[in-house]
């Protein structure tokens, strides 16, 4: 069986909600799976240097336009900036890593609950309690949840994932490997389903 | 008549290069007339803080990959990145608009044509004599060019070109409007097409 793809996400990310919304349709299709990999650009872009896109000038105002545009082209009507945005996403993303650990379908499944709550529902997944909640509603125990949430091992899993994203060159939400070839951006997806198809162009 | 696209493009910008390439027949399918744009993303910057995207720390790398496989994504087999990259963009942005003031048609076939040679043939176009034998081969008159690159006129045309250009929110190239909706990016080019057959989404 061929590799999974790997999908890197800041549960902050915009850009990283639409292409949740569709990854696992995209290799499914190619007869793949996906292994979610939440990491927190926050820190990626103390390496790059780069700004979180909405406070860059131009871009910034630009990018907003573009978030809920690419929603609508990308046939994802209930796509809005939440009221608090951007978030630290460290809760949610210890929530998944720590269900990696156990099922790797059941993560899945709740990353995609969580990038909804925030992205189309507006909840402050940020609060510990309130990401834990959203993992109950897909089956999780809520206090298992939350306690992950402040587990050193979960939190030292967290910092090496976000380590290994940087070694291998990642600086952006969302991001892609296929066989070891980087691709950046939902708008990179196109690319991606030809190269699933091809295998390299 | 529907209005012209307006498309800005920085000549040392492979992306704007792919773009180039797309622009007219991407236009021309929905009834369209493009208006060409040289701009000077060096100036731009200088308003958002940005930097060349291939001095960036791990997005460079990616970049220039990014590059050549976008290239041949979009079927322009013979790009390359030039020996000399990337390059100050006077000369050739001040022989288009010295033209755009004579013959709308030949000045966008005389950018298309720099672009070739800077991104196919790897000619140093930032040197006016180079960048005016490019024109000449197009039926410009050589020594016309040359002195155009000198013009006051000109050197302030470009300006006024770039202050409107930031002025209407570009930060980068390419950059569309079409009936003033804002698209960066040869990546958006599926949502340019989508808007200009729907009339926006």
């Amino acid at each position: 069986m061929a590799a999974p793809i790997d999908f890197y996400f800041d549960f902050s990310s915009p850009y990283g909600y639409l292409a949740a919304q569709k990854i696992d349709a995209l290799a499914a299709g190619h007869g793949r799976t996906v292994d979610w990999h939440p990491i927190l650009l926050g820190v990626v872009f103390k390496q790059t240097g780069a700004a979180p896109l909405t406070t860059v000038p131009l871009k910034g105002e630009y990018s907003k336009r573009d978030f809920a545009r690419s929603a609508r082209f990308h046939g994802i009507a209930d796509f809005r900036i939440p009221p608090r945005f951007p978030i630290p996403a460290q809760a949610p993303s210890r929530i998944v890593l720590w269900l990696k650990g156990r099922d790797r379908e059941l993560a899945a499944r709740v990353a995609k609950a969580l990038y909804r709550a925030y992205f189309r529902d507006g909840v402050d997944i940020s609060i510990p309690e309130a990401a834990a909640s959203v993992a109950a509603a897909e089956g999780v125990d809520a206090a298992q949840a939350r306690a992950a949430v402040d587990d050193p091992a979960i939190k030292d899993a967290l910092k090496a994932e976000v380590e290994q994203a940087i070694a291998r060159g990642v600086f952006g939400s969302p991001f892609v490997f296929v066989d070891g070839e980087p691709f950046w951006g939902i708008d990179r997806f196109d690319q991606v389903e030809r190269w699933l198809a091809t295998g390299g162009f």
